[in-house]
């Protein structure tokens, strides 16, 4: 038997907290796992600063992973037993995408690092491009594993994640408004946050999930499953992954961070605190290996070290953030936007550099998006076969996508 | 108004996935959880190497002192509207008792590293003593929290976690067989594993606890929910606390840092792969101060610079961790145990040096107790006031009470 | 102690599947459970006709009042710890008025019979007036019970129930957008359907929840929830409540009701076929004790029997709705209402009189009301004490708010 | 087509708030469900006399009817994918019994009727008898809708049910100590009444679940799972279904059948108040017609009526059981036994006639079991194909299956 078509002589089955169980029968899949770069998302937590205000929050983006494959299993499940393609180009499913739609939905986060947001804004990595670069280099055990499917098998994987990849059914699965990476993160987020807004009926939704030659759609007698999946999305935007105390640690990291390049970017003598493992970041000068020695232990461990580093910056900075002491959050407007330059006087004054103590931020600017008009929409398939956007018939999705979310936020110490 | 009842102008209310909410309306506690010692409970996970098996159980012992925490708070709640005391030795509730009770309950675990289990055998620490030390130390922020209560208040919380205070009612419900702290992880490592075992009725055994003179009882009318609540343990003991798979990488650490001792004992040059943190322990002189600034992050950073290190042993050792490469085990018996010798000079007949390569391991050995009949019972009080064991009137527990758990088992690389 | 405060030697418990626990400390709440009026409930199903469609969802107005009674019981528990008044007129809350609140929240669907809605239409009764009836009448259990904690006490239950009781905050726990009643239907509804949209916070809705000095309001910073809680009443209007499976049986039962009123109206030979117990309603001259015999198993007895009775449209429709065969329904519009003579000539056609096998009927004419902006809108409290409305903050209860729900269904046997 | 194999166009699919949906694909099974004799089962709770202690338990023989049958269905649904049989007598599984399952787990109560405990002590009938009367029977629609499969199809559901259907792996499905019907049941009757001792993992159980020559048996790696659900089902037993308040009313509900009989086993005038239905049962002279027309709501309808029928005894009952005034009860042991004619003597002395108000009643007569040493025990299969008794291996099993349960006790009315 080939590879890509090797089963395991007994399923393997990982007890997951949010699907119950995950169902591994490829051996493809489980030495994807076992890879040393799979393996380091067990060491970055999912939501960055987000545990430091919902400390129940500290699943890790292995986690997370783990789950978007066992959605896509589920689907493509359904689509096999459902809606075999019979003929090519009948829109239906054809099962000889199975395995590509499970490498990439377990893989589609692989290139993230700690504190992805912040880090990228800091030191210009994208994990987009580094996800591909972890696939289809040859310098990787995923690589490794990938190829002995076939030569081309890791470029079609990136491509999926890519979404340019000529099946768009698959692309969509990893990548839509409704995938199985949302649905994930989602319910996974609700269920350690402990909030109850972002639960929705995901069997439901799957059962009414289906291909169509332009992607998937779902059937419009489950809309109202559809919906509560958007309101959940809309409602977890709002609680969690905007909440101003997160965002003012990402504030806090940020400022950390960037005082750490300048400090380290020139030669330092003192060296048990010296980041060895960053440097090649102050640098500029980072290869994919560098990368993937970084997680969020790493630059924890740093900063435990920076408290006591003898410049006064590094070391207040590292102690806010290693021993959470978030900054402080004002809302502005475009109205009250002139007053910043106010509060950043205040700020110096009290002794701040504001450029390392404030901050303005919007959550606009946050590494998630809520459901976006401008994308290509939730498809609803009506019984005469055809289709309709769901926030032309769902008064409350269309009153979502039209509204402008989220706040412009000033950050500071705590002054005044 | 005193510090000691100094109240938040608006209770502060923690989300928590297991307990819904968390609710702190005393300033003191407050501060507490705002220290630096506390704070670092963050990047400990609770149960060591278990979520290398168990992925969803990632969360750390800050949110399980949060939930312990709760617990208390809702049990000294509960006595002070029921039971209150009239008159001193009535063996009702002195609800003065309550600040004290809450601060212990937070703190009973500050004292704990990474990896604690496996860090104690190697380097001979004492995470009990240590607690300890960072209650009644005067160089932490805790204990200059605590002093601002009293001068005094700080042996005092000391000596609850120690269970030589003289209230027994306070000691038990922090350490007795069915106190606070099982209460919560059971509770919390089933919510996080997934595992369903372990969830029991919560609500009505706190509804049914009640102080007597010499501790804590429950009514007997709510003998099933105690019942439950021991069954449930017992099945998490066997299930999760003692899963072969997280023993095994116990012994891989076990292992590595005994190799790492022994390299790191002498002097070294290469600078960047020093583990600067630990070498205290190495060295057998630390202090306190050199243990809060450890954490698991820390070690698996000096893990991660130690794959390339020039050693063979611990660049391997340490690949093994850090990837998850377990050990293979074997359970054997008395019967069996003769023919360890062989399996151990068949592994250096593969090229491991069995000193650092295999192990013996009961899952006695482990941090976590089950119900042990030597220990003072679950007490039952009936509708005459008469006090029952649990274990004499159910024959569940009983069953449970009397049987030995657990195995040994043997560890050693894949190479049969 | 007078009977208003005599409290039972040990508070009584309810196990809830909603709520976990229903707490009972007044005798008089116990009292008025043990009444044969509110034993009756029992033998009356909450929803109707929804179990013939949802099996789940079979629960009783038993169930939902004890519910309704233990969610009022934890807004007076809470407003009487966090917002007690201390003068008169201070817009907070007056815990005299706890037991009047308690009993108006047990009591408030005492008066519904079997299949409320349906019988309703065809026998002109009004279970409202029939509440104010039960409690105010000296002939009932209840109103001995009543009437023993002071003389004006049934009044002054039946007012709040009534809407007339002076204290708003009274009133607006038991009838307003956001009451008790509401919150228990959705979550019970949905508990026992399965279906998933309807959950919500309960517990954070509680926590926000308080008296101002015109009835209940709710803090802005629980918004997110309070928003949950209608998205989530909107989609079990939609999916359980105005479900075309459920509103066909009442049709074939409005249908059966108005038959046998013609066929029963006029003297009878045939003695065990006589449904003795409705020829007051038939007859049109009932009185109270005539209505309190009724439940929905009386009903349905007869129905059994009248399958068998010698009037082929009576046997009929009774078959039809005891063994569950509903009719067929179609919806239609302004554009396609002329269509319906021809559709009931077809039915007329094919044998069946159209007075007695067609309908139509709108879902807004249900037994229940979704979000009316004409009504006293939900107000939130702000940081600086202003109320605002909360379909003015939210865009998705505005969403809701403005829109007209529900459809038009013209309802004809299987024919075609 | 054939009957037998006859897909409906679409899946058809039930809301269920046990196991979320439950999914049906034969056209046979939809058309009994839409028998009347099924329909029937919506008027007949599932627990009798538990309700009325139970609030939440209100569920009816239809929902656990429909929960057995998906049960069953994902039972062979994975034995068919699993364990397919390849020759006969290999033990595996043979999908043409698929549809006999089914069928069999849809009407394993078809033959119960209202109350059938209390109903089969007075009127000496037989609800398994019943049960196997209405599948065979030619004068049922239950027994015409499976002749359509097959002449013989009646009689071998009939046999499934009756345990001597050849196939021993079907039967066991059924009814053994781990069947689709004892899972639902636990699992309902706990959802319904809050109970939380009834879960247990069911997913995880119809995974390890496999058929063997001589039956079903379960993999030795979910033994816990096993264990757990024997625990639950010990702990539905103590908690629920031996709860002295439900076999209080069962007492009443004895005596007041008993009485009736009296009554109306001889002539009577009064036209009303004559159970018409329950005439041939006093008679002893019923059909399975007669049967067929009786549910809870009829004979309830009677008691009603019987609150006002002159005879004191009847009139008197009949209210305790509708308005529920439960008799008081006393456990006594051997030793205590001979006080029950005192007791008995004070009750006449009171003005009760004892044949009418006292009982003794052991929880070993209720219409359940528990896990019984002396059936067939549940079979673990080891890794090498051996099998081993579930209480050979569990020691917690062991010590329920010697354990004698329940308790004896005398029931009274409220006099001292």
């Amino acid at each position: 038997m080939t590879y890509a078509k090797q089963q395991l002589s007994k399923e393997k089955v990982f007890r997951d907290p949010v699907h119950n169980y995950v169902y591994v029968k490829y051996q493809v899949i489980l030495d994807l796992i076992n890879t040393s770069e799979f393996q380091r998302l067990r060491r970055i937590h999912q939501l960055g600063t987000t545990p430091l205000v919902f400390h129940g929050a500290e699943h890790s983006r292995f986690s997370h992973s783990l789950g978007v494959y066992e959605i896509a299993r589920r689907i493509t499940e359904s689509f096999a037993k459902n809606y075999p393609s019979k003929a090519l180009g009948d829109g239906l499913w054809d099962n000889s995408e199975e395995l590509v739609t499970l490498c990439a939905a377990l893989l589609h986060d692989i290139g993230h690092g700690p504190y992805s947001h912040t880090f990228e804004h800091i030191f210009h990595t994208d994990h987009e491009a580094i996800t591909r670069q972890i696939i289809t280099s040859n310098q990787t055990e995923i690589n490794a594993v990938l190829k002995k499917v076939s030569p081309e098998f890791p470029e079609m994987v990136a491509s999926v994640i890519n979404k340019t990849y000529p099946n768009r059914q698959v692309v969509e699965i990893i990548s839509s408004q409704l995938d199985a990476d949302r649905m994930d993160y989602l319910l996974r987020d609700a269920y350690n946050t402990g909030v109850k807004y972002g639960t929705f009926d995901l069997q439901r939704i799957l059962e009414v999930m289906r291909p169509y030659h332009d992607g998937i759609c779902f059937e419009i007698n489950g809309m109202h499953a559809v919906e509560d999946y958007i309101v959940s999305r809309f409602q977890m935007y709002q609680q969690v992954y905007f909440h101003p105390g997160s965002r003012s640690m990402e504030v806090v990291l940020n400022r950390l961070l960037s005082r750490a390049k300048e400090v380290f970017g020139e030669s330092i003598a003192e060296t048990s605190q010296v980041p060895y493992l960053l440097l090649p970041f102050f640098a500029n000068e980072f290869n994919l290996d560098d990368y993937l020695q970084l997680d969020d232990g790493v630059l924890n461990t740093y900063f435990i070290h920076w408290k006591r580093y003898p410049d006064d910056v590094l070391a207040d900075l590292a102690s806010r953030f290693i021993d959470r002491k978030p900054f402080k959050s004002v809302r502005f407007t475009k109205d009250t936007e002139s007053l910043i330059p106010h509060l950043q006087k205040l700020v110096e004054q009290s002794g701040y550099n504001p450029a390392y103590y404030t901050s303005t931020d919007d959550s606009f600017d946050q590494p998630y998006d809520a459901y976006t008009p401008t994308k290509k929409q939730i498809q609803l398939i009506q019984a005469d076969g055809s289709l309709v956007q769901l926030a032309d018939v769902s008064p409350i999705v269309s009153a979502i996508s039209d509204r402008s979310e989220g706040d412009n936020r000033f950050f500071f110490p705590k002054i005044f």
